[in-house]
C-alpha cells in the first residue's frame, strides 16, 4: 500500500502543497494565498486548510498519513519545530510544529528551511537521487542553497548556517545584501550577472549588446545570447564563469561531495554554462585527479524542489 | 570498570601511541619512529608493535581494548579503512585498517584524516567538550581544520573533504600552495604572516622590527611583539587578523557552528589575537545578532589531540 506523505512550500506570497507517494509521484497538489498580514497562526490555519482539502480529495485522513513537511523560508531551528527569524513572514519564534500538529489531529510535522529543503528534494527524487551526498547552489536574485551530507541536512546552530552565497572570495569586492564585501553573491547571481552585462554595455556602446534596446532589457540572458558575437558578452561572461567556478571550488573543498548541483535560471542554459564552468572546476579542485571527480549537475526539479523536498523531510 | 581505547597519531617521522579511558585520560603513551622506508606494511607492522607494548605496560590484552583508531596525514577513505592517498608517506590505496586488525587479533581499527580527528579530540576532551557541533582551524605551516558536526566529522567523499586551508578569499590573490591563488592558507597561515612581516621590513628600513636582527630571524610572534611600539607591525598584524576573521566568518555562515576552534602556534598569543579577531568576526557573520553567537576558542589538548581523537573514533 502506497504511503502518503503532505509537502508544503511556505512563500510570502503563495502556499504551495501537494501529497507524494514514497517514490515522489506528486498525486495531487494545489496552492492557495499565504495572507501574511494574518500573523503567524492566521498563516498556519491557512496551510492546515489546504492540507485537510488536499487530503479530502484524496479521500484520505490525518490517520492515513505519514506527516507534514515544510519548507519555509528564514533561519529554521528544525529539531525544535521553530520559526527562528523569518523576514518576509514577518515571524520571529514561531513554533509552527506544535501549531499545525495540534491543527491537524495530532500529526508528526517537520521543518526546515526552503534552500535546504529544495537541495533535499533534488537528493531524493531529482538530478542528485544517485547521490547521498550533495552541494546544491541556487543562482537566482541571490545565491542560496544546501548541503546534504549522507542523506542530512547540514543546518546549523539554530538553522542559521547554509548561507552559501555568503563566502567572501574577493576581499574587499562588491558589496553585498549581507553587509560584506565581496562575496560569492555578489558575483554569482543573476543579478551580479545583470549589473555587470550593463556595466559592460555602458563602457562600450559599440556593443552588440544594444541591440536589446536598454540598459532596463538586460536580463541573465542576454550575455549568453550575445557571447558568439560580442566580445564584450564574451568577456562579461567568461567572468561569470570564473567567479562561479570559484565559489564551487571552495565547497568542493570543503565538503568533496559526490555531486554539485546548480539551480536557478541561469542554469537553463545548459551546455553553454556547465561546460566551460566544469572545465575551470576540474583545473582547480583540490588535490585534482587524485580524489573523486565532482560532476556539476543542473538541479531538475524546477518548482517542486520545495514540495517534495518538504514530503522528504518524513522519509 | 574502566574500558581501553588505543590511540595512533602516526606522522612522517614518528608514530605516536597511547591507551585511553573513556574519559580521555591517556594511561600510558610512547612514540617509535615511523621508518616510512620500510613501506606500508612495515610502518603497520611498527604500529601494531607499538600498540602491543603499551598493552603489555598495562598488563592487558587485546581482549580488554575497545579497539585502535589512527590519525593519519593524507587522504582517508574511512569507511573503508583505506589511506587513499598520503604524500609524505608515499602510500596509495593501503587498507590499513585490515592490515593492522590482522595484527593485532582481529580487534575493531578506524582511522581519519589527522586534522579532522585532532578536532574530534578537542571536541570530546579539549577546548571544545561542551559542544557538539565545532570548526577547528589550525594555523600552521600551512591552514588546515576539520568539521564535526553533531559530534560526528565531515570527511567528503573518500575523505577528500575539509580542506579547509584552500577556500579562495581573495580571487587572484596570494600565490596558493594548492595551485589556486588567494587561498585562506595564502593569508592565514604562520608562513603567510612571515612572509608579510618581511614584506614589511624590507618596505621600511626604520621599522623597529629590525631589531630581531635579520629577515631570517623573523617568526610567528614578530608582529605580536613589536605591534605596540612599531606601527608597520601593527599594520601586519592587523591585515593578518581581518584575513583570518574574513575566513572564519565564511566558515561560520556555512556550517553556523556552536564555536570555532583555533589551533597552532599563532594562538599562543591568546586574547591579543582572539580579542580583536572576534570583534570583527562579531560584526560580520551573517544575520549578526539575530543567529546564535558563535565564540572563537583556543584548542588546548596540543600534542594529545590527534592521539586522543584517534581514542575517540571508536567512542
Amino acid at each position: 500500500m502506497s504511503k502518503y506523505y503532505i509537502g508544503i512550500d511556505l512563500g510570502g506570497t503563495f502556499i504551495k502543497g501537494g501529497i507524494v507517494n514514497e517514490n515522489g509521484e506528486i498525486l495531487v497538489s494545489d496552492k492557495v494565498p499565504t495572507e501574511v498580514e494574518k500573523g503567524d497562526k492566521g498563516v498556519a490555519a491557512n496551510i492546515a486548510g489546504l492540507a485537510s482539502d488536499l487530503m479530502a480529495r484524496l479521500g484520505i485522513t490525518t490517520k492515513d498519513v505519514e506527516g507534514l513537511g515544510i519548507g519555509s523560508p528564514g533561519m529554521i531551528d528544525s529539531a525544535q519545530g521553530n520559526v527562528v527569524y523569518a523576514n518576509n513572514l514577518g515571524w520571529e519564534n514561531f513554533k509552527i510544529c506544535d501549531e499545525l500538529s495540534r491543527l491537524l489531529g495530532g500529526i508528526t510535522v517537520k521543518i526546515g528551511n526552503d534552500a535546504n529543503v529544495a537541495a533535499l528534494g533534488e537528493v531524493k527524487f531529482g538530478a542528485a537521487r544517485n547521490y547521498n551526498s550533495v552541494v546544491m547552489i541556487t543562482l537566482g536574485t541571490g545565491v542560496g542553497g544546501g548541503v546534504v551530507i549522507d542523506g542530512t541536512m547540514i543546518e546549523g546552530n539554530k538553522g542559521a548556517g547554509a548561507e552559501l552565497g555568503h563566502i567572501v572570495i574577493v576581499y574587499g569586492g562588491e558589496q553585498c545584501s549581507c553587509g560584506r564585501k565581496g562575496c560569492f553573491e555578489a558575483y554569482s547571481s543573476a543579478t551580479a550577472l545583470i549589473r555587470d552585462t550593463r556595466r559592460a554595455m555602458e563602457a562600450h556602446p559599440d556593443s552588440k549588446m544594444w541591440e536589446v534596446g536598454s540598459l532596463d532589457a538586460v536580463n541573465g540572458k542576454t550575455v549568453f545570447d550575445y557571447a558568439p558575437v560580442d566580445v564584450y558578452a564574451k568577456e562579461v561572461l567568461d567572468n561569470y564563469i570564473k567567479y562561479l567556478a570559484c565559489g564551487l571550488v571552495n565547497y568542493a573543498n570543503v565538503f568533496r561531495p559526490e555531486a554539485i548541483l546548480l539551480g536557478g535560471g541561469v542554469c537553463a542554459q545548459g551546455d553553454n554554462l556547465i561546460k566551460p564552468l566544469q572545465k575551470i572546476f576540474d583545473s582547480e579542485i583540490y588535490a585534482g585527479d587524485k580524489g573523486p571527480k565532482v560532476p556539476i549537475l543542473v538541479a531538475e526539479l524546477e518548482n517542486s524542489a520545495g514540495l517534495l523536498g518538504a514530503a522528504a523531510l518524513l522519509m
